[in-house]
């Protein structure tokens, strides 16, 4: 019956039919260069099993998979679009690799957050993935060997900085193995019986706020904005108040049981946040990797700029920098600094012998490839 | 430095790189299969375009998926298992069919629900879905056309038949177009100050006291079980009291606030809830199909007989019978009935041309591929 919804004619049937038999064809092909993929990386499981006494042997190697990804986009002829290729790489990989050894990734729980999308996004759906109550818990599964790798949030369009993130890094031998980001929405939630144009106050997080600045501006000017702990926080407020609204998730909204009033409001489609893939093993350089280190300073005049001069002088890209208060001393700063490059490049490290002159401390929290996806 | 963490030989390393020379080299092959692959999937979507004068081209063929899928199974060479195998064609189409046409599926949210989970699993990572708050409400926007598809729960291992789904199918138009299957686990949860080897109550829906039953009588003979309207409901309850725990799913401990104490506890590991993909259009017949019918009989001696009769008759399978009080009137009964073919089948037109002569009304739910994954 639902052949033929389109009528069709007798040259489009053929048309379809010859089509399909290409494709028929193409997926026979497929299916055997995939199984011949599998075997491969069967063989090169049997190589270092053999080489490291079936124990200890390490098959995912973060740089590699970087590596034929950028490679299959950079020779991607289309029609699928550089990333959707990529994305069937990373799974066609992610099975390849489950052959070897099932992979179990440590997250931060619960399931169904974006924690867990994120270690999926990144290891493909082929990964074992286990929820853990709280940031540190996943350090710890990751150190004591109990899962391979760990996903963290680390910068979080809802709530900044993951500081908990960042402070765990100081005191743990955790290295960072990658990144990966995700697109998040912010949505105005309300409760059932709230009529929406009696809307007079705006609860949320600062930089949800912010992030929804021109809509608030355009749609909402006269309501108060109202910036609160989280955006959990702001929908529970709304719960009991019939003339406010929230900006938050949708998990929120269900959570709180609030109505989305308007679905997707911020004002920049890119709104996303950002996960770091830790590990126990420093990661090998790819082609496009990204090197994050953790500086304590004593608190000094001119203490930034003797950090930040070799950089400068060794022509190493810095992306980022953040300040955090030092937790074992009042005297002195700790600074993380992302930089563009491998902590192996010989620029690298020029940088960080020149730091280490100057600071406490210097630890290099890992080198990385750069996210594809 | 994690380039020889498995003090390998140099013969190791040599073969090594062979091998990952092999692997681009087929990647490069996969590549370009792919995105042929992805260009007979757009010529097919012109084909159906023009014939349909650009509007209300059917492009998702649940028929076909099914077939390539089976077919991909029935030849996959191994080493990698056929579910696996399924998972990744899976991938490959749902991009494909992106190209064609982004499909938007409406699921019974909140975002991070198994239903969702079934969702994906059904379409793949390509498909946008789109939660929505209650059963009818998903039916209502299949209906309307704001969405192509739509994926709801029908059995459902916490709950048992989402009689809801099925009532919902009586009233409305909607054709079921497919099923999927999920896993689903069980935990044993308690809150945070409890002693757990004082607790003496378990709360949990009546199927799930039933699912965990073996593991109950072992580790927990002398705590008493009571059975509650659902699993959310028990782990509710056991936020109050210090002495009980609560058999319920991951999301529960999350959303009140409760530690897992025992993890998986259920005693068959295929504990699995089925979902029912709905849609506008019947679907054609694939390898493997499946119809439902809802029968609706006068309340009369003899009534099942008359229903089972014809089934035995024309040597059709009936796979599965459920009776549920008609809403329309107190004198007569409703039977959801699954059998095994295609509502286009010979034997399957006798079968209903023979329903028809007993009952008040039968009306066919739809013919959908068998779940393949």
């Amino acid at each position: 019956m639902s052949d033929k919804p389109e009528s069709l004619t007798q040259a489009d049937e053929s048309a379809l039919m010859q089509l399909r038999e290409e494709i028929d064809r193409l997926d026979t092909e497929i299916l055997a260069l995939i199984s011949k993929r599998a075997n491969c990386a069967m063989k090169v499981a049997e190589v270092k099993m053999k080489a490291s006494g079936n124990a200890g042997a390490v098959f995912y190697r973060p740089e590699r998979e970087a590596q034929v990804l950028t490679s299959v986009m950079d020779r991607n002829p289309g029609p699928l679009g550089n990333e959707d290729m990529a994305k069937l790489f990373r799974e066609i990989m992610s099975a390849c690799l489950a052959l070897e050894k099932p992979m179990e990734v440590a997250y931060l729980g619960p399931e169904g957050t974006f924690t867990q999308q994120a270690a999926l996004k990144h290891f493909g759906q082929w990964v074992k993935t286990k929820p853990m109550p709280a940031i540190d818990e996943v350090f710890r599964e990751v150190e004591a060997g109990a899962c391979n790798y760990g996903v963290v949030p680390v910068e979080n369009s809802s709530e900044g900085i993951v500081n908990h993130t960042l402070d765990t890094f100081i005191t743990s031998n955790i290295k960072i193995c990658g990144e990966v980001e995700l697109r998040i929405h912010h949505h105005l939630l309300a409760g059932p019986n709230t009529k929406h144009d009696k809307i007079s106050r705006i609860y949320s997080h600062q930089q949800s706020l912010a992030q929804c600045r021109k809509w608030l501006d355009a749609h909402m000017p006269h309501a108060e904005r109202i910036a609160v702990s989280s955006n959990a926080e702001a929908a529970k407020r709304v719960q009991g108040e019939w003339n406010s609204a929230a900006i938050a998730g949708e998990l929120a909204a269900s959570l709180y049981d609030l109505e989305i009033v308007e679905s997707k409001i911020e004002d920049s489609p890119d709104n996303s946040t950002r996960f770091l893939i830790i590990g126990t093993e420093q990661v090998g350089p790819s082609s496009e990797d990204k090197t994050s280190l953790v500086v304590s300073m004593r608190n000094e005049p001119g203490a930034l700029y003797h950090l930040l001069k070799p950089f400068n002088e060794f022509g190493v890209d810095m992306t980022r920098l953040e300040t955090r208060p030092s937790m074992t001393g009042n005297w002195t700063y700790v600074f993380f600094i992302d930089f563009a490059g491998h902590c192996e490049d010989e620029s690298a490290i020029k940088v960080i012998n020149a730091i280490r002159e100057t600071a406490v401390d210097v630890k290099v929290l890992g080198s990385y490839p750069k996210g594809v996806l």
